[in-house]
């Protein structure tokens, strides 16, 4: 796969076939992950991974429950089940199903990656600089070998349970979780803002006409 | 270029030729950038491009200045001049060259993007999620086409005179400043700690011995 294909095609994937991900395809995943830039090189994160084992299936069941309940609250909130939300063929509807799909399913999701920041420095908004990359290249990586994948931060609900049961430190930041596994469906164009709208050229308040679709001509 | 290839190779670039970047092709970047994932794909940031303009040279002034002065200090407290330092082919006195190098010339880089998240809420040491996993696509995508970059945070020395300059307002943090030009050296091998180091498996203290270099057999 092209690179620049790879970066417009990576998708959130949540629906996974039951097949494990192995651990060479894990390794090279991690290691291509961990080829990101990070702040002055310190590369200080861990990566805990979590699969099917006794402390693992313990692990991803926490996180079932937060997830189930952090999805309650934004399907209620986000007013997925009102307006076009009510007819089961409209993309609201759609998507509240899918996001059902994902959180009911969490505790057979093949791989749960937990990215840990251990932190040097007083928390901040900017200590994401040193593991978001990373998440991201991940992501990539695995859709290269195969694989889907999508960043959450639904642990936030049982973060204090998580740390207990997996010895995660208080000087680590627990910066995402990622579930993976082989896609059920398949990655493909991802729906975003048109460009114009995001690129200020120069200033704040100057659009960048030149911002167009890549092809769509000038 | 192949997608993995792409993720292990594209390293840290702070010389430029002088060549300026089409604005097509900073539309392909920034539309690359753009199809990272954000959290419920709010997409809720903005992209300041700055260029060879008059704003834009007195932006680069402006962080010329606090690149210098923060560089400065980072040559002085990391002991870049003592010890294997005072020796010039030693690694130590290489990078702060190559860092001086870069710091000196600041005026003259290309194109400058400043990555701005556009907070709707408090800010949180976990909203870089929504805004870093598109500065990794940026600069991948900057690699497939040629050009190279690096991601800093230099720019927080002079931040309240640039975002003044530049209107940016205080709703929006400026997440990063990104150097991009075509690279005067090459891409290539980074330089990072061995895998098992970083990876957990199942639990904090326990090691991946299966998380080895892809390639390097088991």
């Amino acid at each position: 796969m092209e690179l620049l294909e790879g970066l417009a095609t990576t998708r959130a994937i949540r629906r996974y076939l039951p097949d494990p991900v192995p651990e060479a395809d894990l390794a090279t995943i991690l290691w291509h992950a961990t080829r990101a830039p990070t702040g002055s090189n310190r590369q200080s994160y861990r990566f805990v991974v979590l699969r099917d084992t006794e402390l693992g299936r313990r692990a991803k069941a926490l996180l079932g429950d937060a997830f189930r309940s952090s999805w309650n609250d934004k399907r209620r909130q986000g007013g997925f089940d009102e307006g076009s939300g009510r007819d089961p063929s409209s993309p609201k509807a759609r998507a509240a199903a899918a996001m059902q799909y994902y959180v009911d399913r969490l505790e057979q999701v093949p791989v749960i990656i937990l990215p840990c920041l251990v932190r040097y420095r007083e928390a901040n908004p900017y200590e994401g600089a040193s593991i978001y990359p990373t998440c991201q290249n991940l992501l990539l990586a695995a859709r290269a070998l195969g694989y889907g994948g999508v960043l959450t931060m639904w642990h936030q609900g049982v973060e204090t349970e998580l740390r207990s049961l997996l010895g995660i430190p208080a000087s680590a930041a627990i910066s995402a979780t990622i579930t993976l596994g082989v896609p059920q469906g398949h990655h493909g164009p991802v729906r975003r803002r048109p460009l114009v709208d995001v690129v200020a050229d120069g200033h704040w308040e100057s659009s960048a006409s030149w911002a167009v679709e890549p092809g769509a001509g000038s």
